[in-house]
């Protein structure tokens, strides 16, 4: 065996003894993590120091530094976090279904841990601390591979949460970090099949890409968002603008975020200039097709791949399409199945929009923002899933999860 | 393109088209389906009885050539099943959750089709039209590759079928058979992951295990049941004698049949002799550990692969254990997680194998071999899960769907 087949070896060991855990232990465990992020708040600063410092030395942007950084006010706020996690109601356990069987067997769906959760990220050291207590909570253990760039801080807060596992009689390895960041160790974690249950990925499409391709072990696909809004003939104009400025605006660096605004031709030359006038004070890029171009002169030429891009910047696509099958064709064609919206105020069109569109959300006369766990009220989220098995759209508690059958007999044969 | 992706993508048009069918326009082309069946069973027994000629001149093992054989009656049985599906309710467009959040935003949790199935399989023509249905009944296209022997059969059977979707004014491509059984055309459909949003194996374990190796498209793993019996020492010794002969003999073949049974020492003595004079009405040949030999005189050596072992056969592994402990450390060892037993009057035992096994199904006091959609009343079944995510255990209608979220506003901005 490999040291890293040893070390997931360890962490399936300790999963057998976290999935019987009762919900209080595990609750209690939680509280005691938040108390050691404090307690060892210092070493952690001190670690994540020197990850900052090696990564100026080597030149990473100053915005990937930032998301590096922790600080006293930041490692408050993930601890309080995880206080929040250890609040939510524990899915594990539910009967999700029961029933008596006419030979009398009595057959229950129950809702169990995953087991073991791989998951591979980037540079935020949040994402460990993250990672590790919604896995905690769901009575999962997990096998965690951070970015290089944040490993002395990850290392610091693994060690203050193992330690807070063990004050509580919890086996270490329910949250393991795995120390070799080098691509060879990502790719063995890919096909670590006998001890993985799944393996998410969270970061950019490259890191995502990289996984769905090569991984053996099951894997639950989060993320890229090429999200569309049709403005549609019959649309409240004054409504779409904002609701376009907000897409666009409040943060184009995240998933949910517009990247192309569709526009039926009867109400082009009425909205476009207005959405412009809104968008102008983030000064936004706007690519657009000829009949765009021709409304908007300061508008730049889209290209098709443009159409094709999440951006995560203050960059819109915009076209001007003849009917509403026009805008259906052109998301089918360009969706990435995260987030989809139509603005109107026709009932038929609303409707089609919501059976037509295949996405994880589909909104009528809404921001795509909304598409969050915490938006949706789920207390807390993983990821957002654009994949149809398991799970699909914002990932809470429940979705890591899996259930088994339990079944009562009194001798039954068949 | 390749001609593999043109065809799927014929496939994935198609699908767009189904999503929209109500239940009544599928219903009616699974009976039109049932109708073809029979209408064109001459044209189909007639390619199947070439299919046969080419397996026996290429001297195919009997038990195989029997499992690739269509009469008149299967054909009839068939069209029955296929009836029996057009009469279970359609799970598509059932809301599932649903809610208003404090900003007004109405978000409903909606089951969808999951869009393009692909299956492979082998030489079992009956599982062309099995696949094809459960498919349509869920909205669902579906991409097939059957066997190469059963080619003839199954294309027969596509012709038959696709007709009946032109008659009912649904796409022929709905249902499509790829005609290229080489392995290439095998590997190619694991990649397709513009078209596919799930690949289903059915077949044997070389098959499975292929797919999940190679595929790129995600994978639904079915099958492999290495199940386990475990005789406590406070066990119904008739009644274990009952449920063990039941498991190891009623059907063999199939992935619900009991491989290894564990006896407590303190009532080996007592019943393994039971046992084996059960067993021995269907010839079983039992492979015990020492101490089962030195109670059971006929039982050959067990080694440690016997315990490793889908014997799929009349072979049994047994083994001695002194405690309940002990058995569940064996169980963990050599579990596929598909079904795993209990037999104890004991209820603290009862409720911690149920905690402890990690199993799609763990029973007490029943037979393994109730693992089956059609026992749990599920009316039809795709397979039997025996992964975590998506689906696990029997897997009927439901487990052929997605979700996607639909979000009705008036305006909502984040």
């Amino acid at each position: 065996m490999t040291a890293l087949q040893q070390q997931a070896q360890r962490v399936k060991e300790a999963s057998f003894t976290l999935a019987l855990c009762t919900t209080e232990q595990k609750n209690n465990a939680l509280l005691a993590i938040a108390d050691a992020l404090l307690a060892q708040s210092g070493a952690i600063l001190q670690a994540n120091a020197r990850d900052i410092e090696n990564a100026q030395q080597e030149g990473i942007a100053p915005a990937m530094v930032d998301r590096l950084r922790l600080t006293s006010e930041r490692l408050g706020a993930i601890a309080q976090a995880v206080r929040d996690v250890a609040r939510l109601p524990d899915p594990i356990g539910e009967v999700m279904e029961g029933f008596t069987r006419p030979n009398g067997l009595k057959i229950q769906k129950v809702r169990v841990p995953l087991g073991v959760v791989g998951m591979i990220f980037e540079a935020r050291p949040n994402v460990t601390v993250d990672a590790a207590v919604l896995c905690l909570k769901t009575s999962n253990a997990c096998l965690l591979r951070g970015g290089k760039e944040a490993f002395l801080s990850n290392k610091a807060l693994a060690v203050a949460m193992q330690q807070a596992l063990a004050s509580q009689g919890l086996p270490r390895d329910c949250i393991s970090l795995i120390e070799d960041t080098s691509r060879e160790s990502a790719n063995e974690m890919m096909h670590l099949n006998n001890y993985l249950d799944v393996l998410i990925p969270r970061g950019g499409a490259g890191l995502i890409d990289a996984v769905v391709k090569n991984a053996t072990v099951p894997v639950i696909q989060t993320g890229v968002g090429n999200c569309h809004i049709f403005v549609d003939e019959s649309a409240d104009l004054q409504q779409a603008v904002n609701i376009v400025d907000n897409a666009k605006t409040s943060r184009p660096s995240v998933c949910n975020a517009c990247e192309t605004v569709l526009v039926h031709a009867k109400v082009a030359n009425d909205f476009l200039p207005m959405m412009q006038k809104a968008l102008q004070a983030h000064h936004v890029q706007i690519r657009g097709c000829e009949r765009t171009r021709a409304i908007l002169e300061q508008a730049v030429p889209a290209t098709e791949q443009d159409f094709a891009t999440e951006f995560n910047e203050y960059i819109l696509a915009v076209k001007v399409v003849d009917s509403f099958e026009e805008a259906i064709l052109h998301i089918r064609r360009y969706s990435t199945g995260h987030s989809e919206a139509i603005l109107t105020e026709n009932y038929a069109h609303a409707m089609a929009f919501c059976a037509n569109i295949d996405a994880a959300a589909v909104y009528v006369n809404a921001s795509t923002r909304f598409t969050d766990g915490g938006e949706f009220g789920f207390g807390a989220e993983i990821g957002i899933s654009t994949q149809k098995l398991h799970a699909r759209g914002p990932m809470g508690l429940k979705e890591l999860t899996s259930s088994k059958y339990i079944i009562f007999g009194q001798g039954q044969i068949r």
